[in-house]
């Protein structure tokens, strides 16, 4: 230990920073930690403002506190980690020659500078506003600071607001989206681009816009915001770009955030190709002194190996720990890069993501990969057994797992997780194949549902299955394209529920009896289907067998069916 | 294809030999399939039983049929999947040179012989029964064949029995034991060795021993049964081999299964070094015309590389999947090998397992582990967060992570498959501390308890925390050890909850102002804890840096204590 304590200096303090902060206190009982924030809080948990506005609890400083329930204010700081943590308190300048920070008092405008021997950035991000007419009417706003979450639940409590428009269809859109509908006010998201939740294929992303609606609200895509309209100062609706009005009081803007990169640029820190300070896998930015974590740094895909931004608070805490643990002993942490895995609540839907979507995929150069869109329950029927719909994403190639998508609901958070580290070891479909999992009834199917979709994506790879999907069998019927549909549920189910595209039922059981109703040119293109397509899937290998080969499944089934349905 | 279909038999109908005739089918729709199943029914979820017993539902069916509610029944066998299956008929013979199977018609007692191009033994396990007096009294019965579960679920709907006896404290006897309690009979659960669940260590498995205890029934470890008292052929109690008797209506025996290879052996197929029919990846026997899958074979730890045996229904569908595609394109898959992960219900407690348990680890070689028992919630505090309790098991000098147990009322599932898929894609301690998973506060904390797990096995790989189970501690104790033991809670906490066994309390904020009552000599042992042990590694950490160099944290805190409190 050097006779001179170390100095550190982080500024932001929300995730990413207090985690440096904490770890390195950890690390060095005796360091200096200054933790300078804007902000009047600290520690926020800013994943849980959704769930405050919405209702589900009532106690605002459980954003703020310890398991234990103290309220992580700077005399907590003080206290418990022996950090200073200064608020209300703006960084206002870096000057790395001379190794200091200079910062503002906001109440009291006062400055002062602060030497460092190391620094932390961790400003994380801005919500992004379009620059329409009308942005700064009373009534219009972001969920992003506590400041927000206070005057969202304020409008949840005060009972007036009866409509809401959110702009953005992200996950925070669709969270806020929730939280105002358990408000009791009618909620209309509006998505600039042809669909919601970009992290997901349009498959599933149509099926979850369904659920929406069916909760209440009203979701428009493929439109903009034009204007924001007010009276006297106060937000009374929005028109979009096609020229419809939405009368509302209030707006809620979440169209995605941009880092907080202007105090490392002025201090001539390097900033990465896609916006974000640029970090080696230290967290080290180019001046070796300094660090960044959380919403204001760029991250490395692990499988495309491209700079991404990732805006999650579970990194900003992995990424601040690497960081803390740097700052005492240099190069003894590294933060590996990450492989974009979320997930959101929307109303009794989970609607989860890892790895690549198809359309990601593409994009970062695999032009070989294969897709399956998978339905079926997470446990077993007689356990009450819930939905879900998956998309896995493999590469052609190596059988390597690049993506899942995940929605229902059923358990999602499970699937997502258990195939995010499937993907974090770099296994292969064939590995996943066989996966010993835990399973008994309460927690799984015999065969669960991740391994379910590596068996049915290790069909296709195989050629033992021919998929479509539900929009290329719409495109189909709306061109009027020559196929024969084939449902091959029972016709009890066929009562319940049904498709109406010009389907013939003909059930599993009773398929190999009735090939006389199938197409006598054997190469006409047969589309067979089920419930969630297993029987289907069984059905055309009956088929292939004897003779027809040109024989698809639509995959998923009628469960992931997003358009109109006959009954 | 050839011109003579591929004649394919398959001995045993539940899951391991349905599975492989299921796929057979798929992989060749002109083969000969016939399915020898000594019971009257097929494909029985045996796992759900327990569920049936205790009420979770009410019709025997969902046991036996289709997600879309078909029996599979001979008929549906014959219909939807064109597999002649032979009930209530006992395979008795293979002659491998002939390549026949003989069986006998069981109602009629007619032989038959059938020739097989490719032969599948899926002929499962028989459960073990203890060689004592009184065993084949009424009311003396295992929990195995669906006949079994018939006869215990006459049992609750009877609601005669008031008092039940359970032998044998693994999986199905908890299992059996949550069933019989939820029918309202007072129910004993007597174990021969030390500790319930041998697959967890102990320190985890005394406390799902109090949490059964809680709920009602009774624990009696380290004594065997000695007896079965009968009157009138009747069961009337059990004799312990201490000499204690316990009145009872029923005793249902669950002390393990052994496989069933009598048939491969007579027909001089291998039997391995652990008692199971012997396989290769392909599960192909000792003789390439013949298979073997489920609970028969004995399979390959990917951990460890030796021969164990894992009797579980997801494995038995993983091999029958894997063997009735080699059945038609030999070679075509393989089954790579297991690494032990399951779990089970025990009231409000999940209970799972993955890998190499430390006691395991040692048994398959590997001397220098370290392990970390961990405490902490599933998901955030305001959005209602359950416990889970773990232990994670590595290796020192790789980090490679070998096992992970995890028990408690929260989400454990998710956090057993995601371990065990890290055991699979062999990743290190180092790998998970920065996993990418899907955070949002409905499904976890921002770190997740799987990640935290790590984070805690890091710190004490690099030397950052001393742990010491609550056994050590315990002992410490019991041998008036002479050391100091500090609770850092809250004083509020102190008064709710305490263990009483000499501690002091100094909440961790007031620890640095408080060293004076601290042992002056610095090399005493100082042990820490709180409810979790995360502010006791706190404090461990100042203390540590304040030149107290015998510094140790009871891992798990106050919540993972499974010996009696103060209060
Ligand atoms: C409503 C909402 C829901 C979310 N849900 C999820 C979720 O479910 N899962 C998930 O993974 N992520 C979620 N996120 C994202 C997550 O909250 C962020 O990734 C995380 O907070 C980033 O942490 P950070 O510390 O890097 O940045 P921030 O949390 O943005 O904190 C940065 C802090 O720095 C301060 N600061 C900035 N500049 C200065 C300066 N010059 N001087 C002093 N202080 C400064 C700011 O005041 C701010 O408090 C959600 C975010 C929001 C807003
Ligand atoms: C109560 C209970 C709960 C369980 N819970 C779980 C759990 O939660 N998770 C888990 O993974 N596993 C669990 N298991 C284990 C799981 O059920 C078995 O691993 C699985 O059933 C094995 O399948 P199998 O086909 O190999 O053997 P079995 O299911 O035992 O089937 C073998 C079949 O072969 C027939 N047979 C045997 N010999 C002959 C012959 N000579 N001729 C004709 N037929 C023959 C038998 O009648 C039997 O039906 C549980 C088991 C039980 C009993
Ligand atoms: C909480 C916060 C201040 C960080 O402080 P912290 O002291 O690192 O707090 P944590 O509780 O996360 O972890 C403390 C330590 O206990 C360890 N720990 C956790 N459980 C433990 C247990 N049962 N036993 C022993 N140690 C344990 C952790 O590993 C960690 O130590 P390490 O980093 O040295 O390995 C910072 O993350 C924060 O402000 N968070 C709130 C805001 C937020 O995260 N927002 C984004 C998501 S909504
Ligand atoms: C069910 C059983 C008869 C096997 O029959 P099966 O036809 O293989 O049935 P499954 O439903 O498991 O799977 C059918 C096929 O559909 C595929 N599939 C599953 N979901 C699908 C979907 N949404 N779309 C397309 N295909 C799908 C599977 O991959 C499988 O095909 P493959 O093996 O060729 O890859 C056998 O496992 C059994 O008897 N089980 C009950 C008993 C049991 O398992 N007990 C132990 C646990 S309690
Ligand atoms: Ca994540
Ligand atoms: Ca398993």
């Amino acid at each position: 230990m050097s006779s001179q304590p170390l100095r550190i200096v982080v500024i932001g303090g929300s995730a990413a920073g207090p985690k440096a902060a904490a770890k390195a206190r950890r690390m060095d009982e005796h360091a200096e930690i200054t933790l300078i924030q804007r902000e009047p809080d600290l520690s926020m948990a800013s994943c849980g403002f959704p769930y405050y506005v919405g209702g589900t609890f009532d106690d605002r400083n459980m954003l703020v506190c310890t398991p234990a329930g103290i309220v992580r204010d700077p005399a907590f700081y003080g206290k418990a980690k022996r950090i200073r943590a200064l608020v209300r308190t703006e960084a206002t300048e870096i000057d790395r020659v001379a190794k200091t920070v200079t910062y503002r008092d906001l109440p009291t405008g006062e400055q002062s500078t602060i030497p460092y021997d190391r620094l932390v950035i961790a400003t994380g991000a801005t919500p992004l506003r379009p620059s329409v007419p009308g942005i700064e009417l009373d009534g219009v706003t972001t969920l992003h600071s506590m400041a927000d979450a206070d005057a969202l639940r304020a409008v949840r409590d005060e009972k007036k607001a009866t409509k809401a428009v959110v702009v953005g269809g992200g996950l925070i859109g669709f969270e806020v989206c929730e939280a105002l509908r358990l408000a009791g006010i009618h909620t209309t998201v509006i998505e600039k681009t042809r669909q919601i939740l970009p992290f997901l294929d349009p498959d599933l992303s149509k099926l979850v816009e369904n659920h929406v609606r069916a909760h209440g609200p009203d979701i428009i895509v493929g439109n903009g915001v034009a204007e924001l309209l007010g009276e006297n100062g106060k937000l009374v609706g929005v028109k979009l770009e096609n020229g419809t009005e939405l009368p509302c009081e209030v707006a809620v803007i979440a169209v995605g955030v941009r880092p907080n990169i202007k105090l490392a640029q002025a201090a001539g820190i390097e900033i990465g190709s896609v916006g974000g300070i640029r970090v080696n896998p230290q967290m080290q930015t180019s001046d070796p002194n300094i660090y960044a974590v959380g919403d204001c740094v760029e991250c490395t895909s692990l499988i495309s190996g491209k700079a991404v931004r990732a805006p999650y608070g579970d990194l900003a805490n992995l990424q601040g720990r690497v960081a803390g643990q740097n700052l005492v002993i240099e190069g003894s942490a590294s933060f590996p890069g990450i492989i974009q895995t979320g997930i959101c609540k929307i109303f009794d839907y989970a609607v989860g993501f890892t790895g690549l979507s198809a359309k990601d995929a593409g994009e970062a150069g695999f032009d070989d990969i294969e897709t399956a869109i998978i339905s079926g329950l997470d446990i077993p029927g007689y356990m009450s057994g819930k939905l879900l719909i998956s998309k896995l994403v493999a590469d052609r190639k190596t059988g390597r797992i690049l993506g899942f998508q995940c929605i229902g609901p059923g358990d999602v958070s499970k699937r997502v997780a258990v195939v995010a580290m499937a993907i974090r070891g770099k296994l292969t479909v064939e590995d996943m194949v066989n996966a010993d999992l835990p399973y008994a009834p309460p927690y799984s199917l015999a065969i669960d549902h991740v391994i379910s979709s590596a068996q049915v994506m290790d069909n296709k790879l195989q050629g033992r299955m021919q998929g479509l999907s539900a929009s290329e069998v719409k495109h189909r019927i709306d061109t009027g394209a020559d196929c024969f549909i084939l449902d091959t549920r029972s016709p009890q189910e066929f009562e319940e529920t049904r498709l109406g595209i010009g389907e013939t039922l003909i059930p599993l059981g009773a398929l190999r009896d009735r090939f006389a109703e199938l197409p006598q040119d054997k190469s006409k293109e047969i589309i067979l289907y089920c419930r969630i397509s297993l029987r289907g899937y069984e059905g055309a290998a009956i088929l292939d067998a004897h003779g027809w080969h040109n024989v698809k499944v639509m995959e998923g089934g009628v469960v992931a069916w997003p358009y109109a349905k006959e009954k």
